[in-house]
C-alpha cells in the first residue's frame, strides 16, 4: 500500500477507509451508485489500488462481494442510504450466517440533513436516520456511524471486527463526512494475536495423545467449513498427510482439502453419506473433527450419528476431547499442535486406506436425452486446474457436491443461507477475486431468474466462464418437497442463448442441449476457448432429481406439510 | 366472501388468513415459493377467490404488491424466511415511506425447529428465529409471530393496523402453524371507527370559517398524497368545485384530482414550480393545505415558501387553521366538512380561475431527434383514459410529472423512498389490481436493468402494457448531480427490443426510436395494439435531463460534494 504519495491536506475520510480497506487485501469493490455515494466513488476511481464494480443491483453486488470476500478473505460492497443498503441485506445476512467477510459501506445523507432531522429521499420521511443500521445489527458484527471526528478510529475497529470474526460489518458514511479531512494511518493495522492459552493447548493435547494411541491407526477425519474461513487448509492438509488419515468433509466444506488427496473419502451427509464414508466416520475408533458445523442440509438433516466419546474436536476458538473442552485455543493453532502430535505417534509404514473412484460409472451415450445424473457427470468430467465451481443450491448442488473433484477447483456452495440465485452475481465476485481462473457456474433456471441481470456485468467484465443453467421447466427442488404439479411451482420459459444478446454480450458461445452428445459438444467449445464466456441451456426432466436431494427432500416435504 | 361452504373440521390457519384478506378486498397474492411457505400455497391455489402470482424474485414480488396496494388499497407478498423476506424487505420499507398498506406474510421453519433451535436453512445458524421479524419492525406497523393458539386474533390485529394506519404489516407463519385447525371467522372485521372529537371538529370550522370570509375569494388549494391514501379523493373534488377553487397537488399527490378539473394550476414544487402556480399557491390570502407532507423531492429542495398563519391544513389526524391545532379530526371528515362550508359561503358567480395550457408547445418534428422534451411531450400525446403510467424515479419522473395528464389517467411515482426500478414491478401490480387498464411505464436504462426480469410475469401474465426505455446510457440523474464523465456512471447497453423473446414473451410489439418520428409510429402502433405489450427503446443524449430536474440537481449536487 502507498499512503505516503498523496498530499496530506488533501487527504479525507474516505481515502482513509478505501487505503485501510487495500491494506487488508482488498483490490476491487463492488456496488451501485446512488447520490449519497457519488463522492466516495471518486475516490475509488482515484485511488490507483482499486477498481469499481458497478453492478446491475443492489442484492447482486452483495453476492458478488460475497463471491470476492469468500475467495479473497476480505470484500467490500457500497450502496447508497435505505433503498441500497436494504436491496442488499439478504446478501449481507448470507454473508453472516456462511462466516465471509465483507465490509458494506453506505452512503448516507450529509450530518446536516440527519442533524436537522430532515424528510429526504431514501427516508422513511420520519427525520430518523438510524432504522437501517439497527436493521443491520441483527447480521454484522460491527458498525459505526462516522463522523469525522472519529472516522479513522471506527473504522479501524470496524475492519478489525471483521477481519478477526470472519463476519460482515457495517459503515454508515454520511456525503459530508467522507470528504472531511483526515490524517492517514500512522501505522499498518495491527496483526491478528493468537489468543491461545498455552496451557489449555498442553491440556487438549496431552488428552488427544491418549485417544489418538489408543485408537492406533482407525482413525479418521471430517473436515469443514470453518477451516477454510479461518484460513487453516495448510494446517489441515498437513494433519491429514502425517496421520495418514482417511477423511471426509460437509458439503459446506467441499474442496477445502484438494479431492486428489490420498485417503479422501468424500462427502459426509449423515444417513444421505455413501455407506463406507459413513462408516468410516461415525464408526472409527477416533474421529477427528476440524471446523465442523451441522446444520439440516448439511448434515444429511441432522442424521449424522457421532458419538461424542470418540471425537477429538476442534472449533474456531476452543479444542476438545470427548466431552472436556479446552478454551481459549485457535483453530488454525490447535491444527498445527494436533499435526505435530499425529505426526510422531503415526508409524512410518501405516498405509493411506485409498478408496477406488466410487463414481458411478455412468454411460455417457450420446443420443440418450440428458439427466441429472449424466448433465453432472458430462460436466465433472471438463472440469480442470484452476476451475471455480459455482453450484446454486438446487439440483445444481446436490448433482454436483457428492462428485469427486479434479486437482486444483474450488467448489463454492451456499447449504446454509441457501438463497437461490446467489451463485450466478457470485460468480463476478469469485473470478474477479482471483483473476485467470475460469467460473463454472451451474445453476437452475428458476434460480437464474433472480439474479439473472448480472451476466451483463460479467460479460462487461470479459470473465473467462462455463455457465450451465439447467432448464427443468420450473422449481424442481420445490417440487421434490411439495406440490409437484401446483402452478406455483411453475416459471416462464426463458431462451438462455437469447439473453446474452439482448444484455449487450458479444462474442459469446450459446448453445441449447437436450442429449449427453449434444451437452458434450458445448463442453469441448467452451473447452477450446477458455477466456470466453459459454452459456448452455440443458434440458432435463421436471421431475428427475440427484438422489442426494431425493433423500433430503423426501424428509424436508414431511416438514413442509405437517401440522405438529 | 363466502366462508360458511368449507368444511370446518378442515379450516386452517391459511385458509383463516386467506379468507381474512379477500375480505380486506384483495384477490391476487405476489411471492416466490419457498419449502416453509409450500403448504400456505396450496392454501391460495385452493381458495377460490385468489389468484397467485409468483415473480421471478422477492423485490420484484414486493414492488408488485405496492404497485398493486396502490391501486387497490390492500396487497399481500408472500416469501419464505431469511433469504426470501430479506430480499423483498425494500419494496416493504418503500411501502412504509410511501403509505402503502401491504401484508408481507412469511412462511418459517415448523415451531419444533424453532423451539429445538436447530440450525435449519435461511436462518444464520445460530437457532434465533426473531431476527428478521426484529429487522421488520423498523419499517411495519404491526407484527405478529403466529402459533396455532393465537393466530386468530392475531391475524386480525394485524391487518386491522394494516387497514387503518395505512402501512405494512407483517405476519410470520411457521409451516406447521399455516396447517392448525381454527375456527372460521365468526363476524366480519369491524369497521373503521371515525376518531374524530365533534367538540375540535366544531372548533376548527369556526376557526377556518373566519379565515376564509376574510380571504374572500382569494384561496387555493394544495392537495397532497395523503388524501388519497386515506380514500379521501372525492371529498377532496368537492370541496375544490364547492369553493371553485384554484388548485394544485404536490408531485407526490399527483393525478390525486383529474388534472382536467377546472381550476387546475399544476404541479407545487416550491421554487421549481411553474411561476404562476408559485405566486397562487404562496400568495393567496388562504391556502388550504390537503394532506401534504414536504420532503426534499416533493418541495423543490425545501423552497415552499407557505406562510402559515395564511394556512388551513388538514392532515391524517389532525386540523390547524395558523397556528392553533385541532385534535382528534380524522382527513376525510375535516375535508367533508370544510367542502359544505366553503360550499355555504362562495358566492354563487364566483368565476373559476382557468389557466390556459401552459405546456410548452413543443414541435413535434419527424426527423428531429428525440431530446427529453420532445420524448416525454410524445408519449403525453397518446395517454388515453385508463392508463397507469408509472413513471421511475428519474429523467421519467421529471420529464412527466409537470405535464397535465389527461382525464381518467392515474400517475404512480416513489419521490420519497425513490428506490430506482421500482416501477417495473409496480406495473405488475397495477394493472392487475385495475384489470383492463393499460399500464405505461416510463423508466430509465440504468433503472430497468435492476428489475428488468420481471418483465417476464408481466409477458406471462398478458397484461396491456407500454413501456419506454429510455436509453441515455448510464445514470443520468447520477451525472447530473456529480461525475458526468466518471465511469461508475456507466451501465452496460442492453438491447431491450430483444429482451422480450429472450425472456419468453411472444407477440410483443418492439421498437427503437432516435427520431421523433420513429418514436410517433411507435407510440401509434402501441394505440393500434390496446391489448399487446410493446416495448420502446428511445434513445436520447446521456446529458439532457428535464428543466424540473436540472433545477433540483444543481442542489443535490452541491450537497453530494459538500464538506461540511
Amino acid at each position: 500500500m502507498d499512503i505516503t504519495t498523496r498530499d496530506e491536506s488533501t487527504y479525507v475520510v474516505a481515502d482513509y477507509l478505501l487505503d485501510r480497506l487495500v491494506e487488508l487485501g482488498l483490490d476491487r469493490i463492488f456496488g451501485v451508485p446512488g447520490d449519497y455515494t457519488l463522492g466516495l466513488l471518486d475516490h475509488v476511481v482515484g485511488n490507483g489500488h482499486l477498481t469499481w464494480t458497478g453492478c446491475t443491483n443492489e442484492l447482486n453486488a452483495g453476492y458478488a462481494a460475497d463471491g470476492y470476500g469468500r475467495l479473497r478473505g476480505i470484500a467490500a460492497v457500497c450502496t447508497t442510504f435505505g433503498v441500497g443498503e436494504l436491496s442488499a441485506i439478504n446478501a449481507i445476512a448470507g454473508s453472516y450466517a456462511e462466516h465471509v467477510p465483507v465490509v458494506h459501506i453506505v452512503g448516507a445523507p450529509a450530518t446536516v440533513a440527519q442533524r436537522e432531522a430532515r424528510p429526504v429521499h431514501h427516508t422513511l420521511g420520519d427525520g430518523r436516520f438510524a432504522h437501517f443500521m439497527d436493521m443491520h445489527a441483527e447480521i454484522t458484527c460491527a458498525r459505526a456511524a462516522l463522523t469525522a471526528e472519529t472516522a479513522a478510529a471506527e473504522i479501524d475497529r470496524v475492519l478489525l471486527a471483521v477481519r478477526d470474526a470472519h463476519l460482515p460489518g457495517y459503515l454508515l458514511l454520511p456525503s459530508d463526512v467522507a470528504q472531511a479531512p483526515v490524517r492517514r494511518p500512522a501505522r499498518q493495522l495491527p496483526a491478528r494475536t493468537d489468543t491461545t492459552d498455552p496451557e489449555a493447548l498442553a491440556g487438549f493435547l496431552m488428552d488427544a495423545e491418549r485417544v489418538l494411541r489408543a485408537a492406533g491407526s482407525d482413525v479418521a477425519l471430517l473436515g469443514g467449513l470453518m477451516v477454510h474461513r479461518l484460513g487453516a487448509t495448510k494446517e489441515l492438509t498437513a494433519l491429514i498427510e502425517h496421520g495418514r488419515l482417511p477423511f471426509a468433509t460437509t458439503v459446506w466444506g467441499k474442496s477445502l482439502v484438494e479431492e486428489s488427496t490420498p485417503g479422501f473419502l468424500g462427502i459426509y451427509t449423515g444417513e444421505s453419506s455413501d455407506e463406507t464414508t459413513r462408516r468410516l466416520i461415525e464408526h472409527s475408533a477416533c474421529l477427528i473433527m476440524a471446523g465442523v458445523q451441522f446444520t439440516d442440509l448439511n448434515s444429511g438433516l441432522f442424521t449424522q450419528q457421532i458419538t461424542r466419546s470418540r471425537t477429538v474436536e476442534v472449533n474456531a476458538r476452543t479444542a476438545s476431547v470427548g466431552a472436556a473442552t479446552y478454551a481459549p485455543i485457535e483453530l488454525p493453532t490447535a491444527l498445527a499442535a494436533l499435526s505435530d502430535l499425529i505426526g510422531a505417534i503415526t508409524p512410518a509404514n501405516k498405509p493411506v486406506l485409498q478408496l477406488a473412484d466410487r463414481e458411478p460409472a455412468v454411460p455417457l451415450r450420446g443420443d440418450a436425452p440428458l439427466d441429472q445424473e449424466t448433465l453432472w457427470e458430462s460436466v465433472r468430467r471438463h472440469l480442470g486446474d484452476g476451475d471455480i465451481v459455482l453450484a446454486d443450491q438446487g439440483t445444481a448442488f446436490y448433482g454436483m457436491a457428492p462428485r469427486r473433484l479434479p486437482e486444483g477447483v474450488t467448489f463454492v456452495g451456499q447449504p446454509l443461507w441457501a438463497s437461490i440465485g446467489y451463485t450466478l452475481p457470485a460468480l463476478l465476485g469469485a473470478c474477479t477475486a482471483q483473476t485467470g481462473r475460469r467460473g463454472v457456474l451451474l445453476i437452475g433456471d428458476g434460480a437464474a431468474q433472480l439474479t439473472a441481470q448480472e451476466l451483463s456485468t460479467i460479460m462487461a467484465v470479459q470473465l473467462p466462464a462455463l455457465i450451465v443453467v439447467v432448464d427443468n421447466d420450473g422449481y424442481t427442488v420445490e417440487r421434490a418437497i411439495h406440490g409437484p404439479n401446483e402452478p406455483y411451482n411453475d416459471i416462464a420459459h426463458w431462451d438462455w442463448t437469447r439473453l446474452p444478446a439482448a444484455l449487450g454480450g458479444t462474442g459469446v458461445i450459446t448453445a441449447r442441449a437436450g442429449t449427453v452428445g449434444e451437452l458434450g459438444r458445448a463442453l469441448e467449445l467452451a473447452d477450446a476457448n477458455p477466456s470466453a464466456i459459454t452459456v448452455v441451456q440443458a434440458f432435463v426432466p421436471a421431475d428427475d432429481v440427484p438422489p442426494l436431494l431425493a433423500s433430503l427432500t423426501r424428509v424436508l416435504g414431511r416438514a413442509a406439510t405437517r401440522t405438529a
